[in-house]
C-alpha cells in the first residue's frame, strides 16, 4: 500500500525509519511514496515534498499519516485527504478533539479510515483496546496518567523533595517539557486525550472547552507533605465515565486533575514520563494499559499499527457519534488550597491545615462554577481518590 | 455463528451469560446452540448435552469453545473438532500448553482457528495484544506476575507480615487456592503461561517440562525481612527472551522464579489476585498490560473476544512454530536460602545471612543443574531484578 506522511519530525521521522527498516512482513508492504515537509532542507531524502497537492492529487496514494501538530494546515490537509478518498492516520490530538465530529462525517461520507492509535496514550495501544472491549460490551468509565510531562515533575516531587518551579525548569532543559509549558502542566494536553478517549469509549463527543480541567501549576511543598503524611501520591489524572442521572437519562463525567492516590497502588508506581490508561467494564472488569506515551518510536509504532489495521482492513469506520451533556450529579472528594479561604467557604468539608481544605461529595461541574467565581490563580486543587 | 460450549463450570458459565445478554451487536450475533456437561444435572438449560458427538457431527456448529479444564477428554475433544472444521476457542492453559504444537498442526491442515486469550492472563488482552505487536516488529521479551493465587499470598506476606502456610490456608478456606495448591505454588501454572506466552510472542514452542519453575513452597520470613531491609518486594515472576548465543545462534531464556523488585515499581503495586503482563521490543519499548487474571466473567469476556475475531476473520490463523533450545548463556543474579549451603558453595557469591546467600551472574539452565544436584526439598530461590 503506498501512503504519504504529512510531517518528518519527532513522529514522523519514526515512523519513516519503521516502514524503511521492514522488520516484519506487515511493514514490508507499506510503501512510503512522498512526505511532507515545511523546508527542502528538513530532511534528505527523494520523497520529500513543500507541496501538499502532489499527496493528495496522487492517486497511487491510499492513506495519508498527518504528523504536523498544530490545528492548521494540518486540519484542512486531513479533510481535504479524506474528501480525496484517502484513508487518515493522524497523531494529532489537539486537531483531531477540536475537529473530530467534522473529521469523522468526512471520512463516513467518503467511506474511509480516520485512525488515532497514537494521538492518545503514545505508544500504548490504548484506542484500539478501547475499541475491542467496546464492541463485546459497554465501557463504564476510563481514567488514567495521559501526561508524561507532569508524571515526570510530580514523579520527582515525591521521591527527591525538589519544588514544582525548579523541577519544571529542569525539565525544559532536558527537553521534557516545552518552552511554554501551559499545554502539560495546566492539564490542555490531558484535556485532549480525555476527549478522544471518550469518542471511544463511549461513542460520544464533548468539546475540549466543556472539559474541567485543573493542573499542577500551583502545586507547593505543603501539599506534598500533605500527602506524604497520609500515605497518598498526587498524579494528575485524566478520566470519563458514562452515567446516569437520577431522572435516567444519561451524562457524561469528565476531568482533568490532580488526584491523591494510595502510595502503594499501582498508579502510583507509573514513574517518570510512563504514562498508564485503564478503562473499567463490568464484564472484563478493571483492564490497565501501561507504557511510554511520547517519545519517537513508541508513537510511531502506534501509527504503524493503525496503517496495519487499514492495510488488513481490520480498522473499523468511524461512527456517527452522539453527544451528552457534562454531569452535575456524579460527585467527587477534592482537596483545594486556594489563596483565601473565603471565596470557597461554601465548600468546606474540613481544613486539614496549611489553608488546605477537604470538599466533599461535590461534582464536577459544580467545582467548575466556584472556580470560576473564585477566580483565584494560585488555588491548587487534587482530587482525593 | 453457531457455536458449542464445552463446559459450564466458572469459565462456561461466563461465556453463557455474556453471549446471552446480547449487550453488543457482536455478542448478539453468537448463537450457543448445544452446551457439553458431564453430568444431565449440571445445568437446567435446553441447550446442555452429556454427548460430544451430538456437537462434533453438527455441521451447522462452527466453533466450538473448551473450557473443560484437564488434560483428556479436553484434548481428544479439540482436535475432533478442528479435524470436523470447526474453529477452536481453549481457556485451558495446560491442555493447551502440553498439546500446542499437535492441535496448531491440526487447525493449520484444516484451516481453522485455534485462539487461546482467555488461556494466559485471564481477562487481560495479552496474547491480542502480543499479536499486534509482532505483527510489526520481533519481541524481544516478555514477562509478569500470571499468577493470582501467589500474588495474593505474596502481597499479603509483604502488607500484613503474616507467614506462608497461614495465608495458604486462608486462600484455600476464601476458595482462592486449591485444595491441592501445587500447581499455583510451585509455578507450574505460570509454566504453561510462559509457554503459550513464548508461541505468541516468539512464534517459539518450548515445552513446559524444559522450562525451569521455582516456587513460593519454601518461602520463609526471613526472605520478607531481607525483602524489607532492601526496599524490595516479592512476586513471582514468569519471563521469556529471544537471545543470541555466542556464536550466533538463537536461544530462549525462560523461567519461572520469586523475584525481589523495587518497592516503589509499578509491578510491585500489583496487589492480590491481580496479574500483570509485559512485553519488550524496540520501537515501542516496554508495554504492560494490567487485570483480573482469573474469575468468572473477566476470563469468559476473553473467550468471546476470541469468538469475535473468528466471526469477525480477524485472528490469523495458527503457523507453523519452531523450536529453540533454553538459554545457557543468559545470566541471572538470584538469593538463595538452602537447608545445607554445602550443597550449593559453588554458587556463593556473597552470603547476606539467615542462611540465604547471593549467586550472580548464572543462568537459568546452571541452576537447574545444581538444583536437581542438590536435592533440597527447602532451599527457597528468588530472582534479584
Amino acid at each position: 500500500m503506498k501512503i504519504a506522511l504529512l510531517g518528518c519530525g519527532v513522529v514522523g521521522s519514526g515512523v519513516r525509519a519503521i516502514i524503511d527498516a521492514k522488520e516484519s512482513r506487515n511493514t514490508a508492504a507499506l510503501e512510503i511514496k512522498k512526505i511532507l515537509v515545511k523546508d527542502e532542507n528538513e530532511i534528505d531524502d527523494p520523497r520529500r515534498t513543500t507541496d501538499f497537492n502532489e499527496i493528495v492529487n496522487d492517486p497511487e496514494i491510499e492513506l495519508v499519516a498527518e504528523m504536523m501538530g498544530g490545528l492548521e494546515p494540518a486540519h484542512s490537509y486531513v479533510k481535504a485527504a479524506l474528501e480525496a478518498g484517502k484513508h487518515v492516520i493522524t497523531s494529532n490530538k489537539k486537531m483531531l478533539a477540536s475537529f473530530y465530529p467534522e473529521l469523522a462525517a468526512a471520512a463516513a461520507a467518503n467511506n474511509r479510515c480516520l485512525a488515532y492509535e497514537a494521538s492518545t496514550g503514545g505508544g500504548i495501544p490504548w484506542i484500539a483496546n478501547l475499541g475491542r472491549v467496546a464492541r463485546e460490551e459497554n465501557i463504564e468509565s476510563f481514567s488514567g496518567i495521559m501526561n508524561g510531562t507532569t508524571n515526570y515533575i510530580l514523579s520527582r516531587m515525591t521521591s527527591e523533595g525538589k519544588d514544582f518551579a525548579e523541577l519544571l525548569a529542569e525539565a525544559q532543559k532536558l527537553g521534557y517539557a516545552e518552552a511554554d509549558p501551559t499545554d502539560d502542566i495546566d492539564g490542555y494536553d490531558v484535556r485532549y486525550k480525555c476527549c478522544i478517549s471518550a469518542v471511544r469509549a463511549f461513542n460520544t463527543y464533548v468539546s475540549p472547552e466543556e472539559i474541567p480541567a485543573y493542573g499542577i501549576r500551583n502545586i507547593g511543598m505543603q501539599d506534598m507533605e500533605y500527602c506524604k503524611k497520609n500515605g497518598l501520591v498526587c498524579k494528575l489524572i485524566g478520566h470519563g465515565a458514562l452515567v446516569k442521572n437520577a431522572d435516567g437519562s444519561k451524562a457524561i463525567d469528565i476531568g482533568v486533575v490532580p488526584s491523591f492516590i494510595p502510595a502503594d497502588s499501582m498508579m502510583a508506581g507509573i514513574s517518570l514520563n510512563f504514562n498508564a490508561l485503564q478503562c473499567v467494564s463490568h464484564n472484563l472488569g478493571a483492564a490497565t494499559f501501561v507504557g511510554q506515551g511520547a517519545g519517537s518510536l513508541p508513537t510511531a509504532h502506534a501509527v504503524v499499527q493503525d496503517m496495519i489495521d487499514v492495510m488488513l482492513a481490520e480498522e473499523e469506520r468511524a461512527e456517527e457519534v452522539r453527544t451528552l451533556p457534562v454531569s452535575t450529579e456524579s460527585l467527587h472528594n477534592f482537596y483545594i488550597r486556594p489563596s483565601k479561604l473565603t471565596a470557597f467557604g461554601a465548600l468546606v468539608t474540613k481544613t486539614v491545615g496549611s489553608g488546605a481544605f477537604i470538599a466533599s461529595g461535590i461534582s464536577f461541574a459544580r467545582l467548575k462554577e466556584i472556580v470560576e467565581q473564585a477566580n483565584d490563580n494560585n488555588v491548587f486543587i487534587a482530587e482525593i481518590l
